[in-house]
């Protein structure tokens, strides 16, 4: 099975929690966002009048015939395949709900800088941003960072992950949320991951794994920037 | 199989996507927001020290010794023994992906309100919930309703519901979703529910089934009200 990955090009944006999966998998795909005209690919998709079941919007995976959007729901069905969540039920749901809870946060660190509309500049909802932000770095990030710290914790097997001794995707995650964050917080952050010892260890781990390591490396991986859901904007910072 | 859904006394909250389910399914369940002392039963699971698999935040749902969270995620597990999803895994997944786009649409509703902090009142943020309110009058409510349309239109089999021929959990939620919205922002929904027939429908189906009609009138439905995600304040309508 070669897999399709519908995303915009040019920023990692959910697509990348869609791509780490794809990666640690040793999965065979095709990254729409690194094609020609991807754009308008992912637009005739959503706005096309023959897809039967569409997607409301990017990321969506095609496998074969079937078009599966949704980020977490995405990984839900990536998980079995790509080995990257428990066999058991009960361990399947739990993975899931980590996701949602991981999905949550970057919906919540989005809206720091698109307060207002997703439809409006940056620059048209500033002052809001400003006030959300605010809220984001004192209360937000210590909520889930510690929530995370603390599932870590409670994870009685040995090794970094959040269930169980073996990575799932839900760790990928996790990590690729915490890379944003550290980029977007750079100082509000720092602050919160000093006293979360156990989930700076798990992003470390993410990104020392052979597989994501290679992916970094390979030119392939977008890079943050003010386009994406984590944006760097100092003013939103302190 | 008796189970108990925890969740905050006083509101439909996200709660009551779950409620409806359980209704609808016919499920035996304790309704931990009817009983006495529910705000500190709930309390004391979240910030308890002895739960393996705590959740980040109220609906959970206890099944035997299972506890799972995140509304999405307890309507993944709850589908099949509530014969409310198809059986088939493509099925599955499609009306979960569908369940997702809900959750996103209410976690919008929920920010006209609140924009800037759910940790404060919205009075403190009255100048901000004015723009996001106009923006998600004015395109995200047609957005997503819009949505929702097509994929009702989309399915070929008879009958009003999104997926194939039988009610499933989304339905169930979209409608509430749907309810929602009329009583937070009237006229803006009447508005673009005029160009929505199919969406009107399956809102009043859902509401016309026998068992969720007798859950109405038993007065364990919780009223909206300015308290929950969904309220009615007249300056945000329009």
């Amino acid at each position: 099975m070669v897999y399709e990955l519908y995303y915009w090009p040019g920023i990692p944006g959910r697509g990348e929690f869609v791509r780490l999966a794809l990666e640690e998998g040793g999965a065979k795909y095709i990254d729409i966002a690194l094609q020609p005209g991807a754009e308008a690919t992912v637009a005739r998709f959503l706005q096309g009048s023959r897809v039967p079941r569409p997607p409301f919007a990017p990321p969506f995976l095609k496998a074969g015939k079937q078009i599966i959007g949704q980020t977490a729901n995405i990984l839900l069905f990536l998980g079995g395949p790509l080995k990257l969540a428990p066999r058991d039920e009960t361990g399947k749901l739990w993975v899931h709900q980590l996701q949602l809870t991981v999905a949550d946060l970057v919906a919540e660190a989005h809206d720091t800088h698109h307060p207002i509309s997703a439809g409006l500049y940056y620059e048209d909802q500033k002052q809001e941003a400003k006030r959300r932000a605010k809220d984001f770095r004192e209360h937000r990030i210590p909520k889930f960072f510690g929530y995370f710290e603390k599932v870590l914790t409670r994870n009685r097997t040995a090794g970094p992950w959040l269930v169980g001794g073996r990575v799932t995707y839900a760790d990928l995650s996790l990590a690729h949320a915490v890379a944003g964050i550290r980029y977007a917080f750079p100082k509000a952050s720092a602050r919160v991951l000093r006293k979360c010892p156990r989930l700076n260890k798990l992003h470390d781990a993410v990104f020392e794994r052979p597989r994501i390591r290679r992916y970094v490396e390979s030119g392939r991986r977008q890079s943050f920037n003010e386009y994406g859901l984590f944006r760097r904007y100092p003013e939103l910072d302190g």
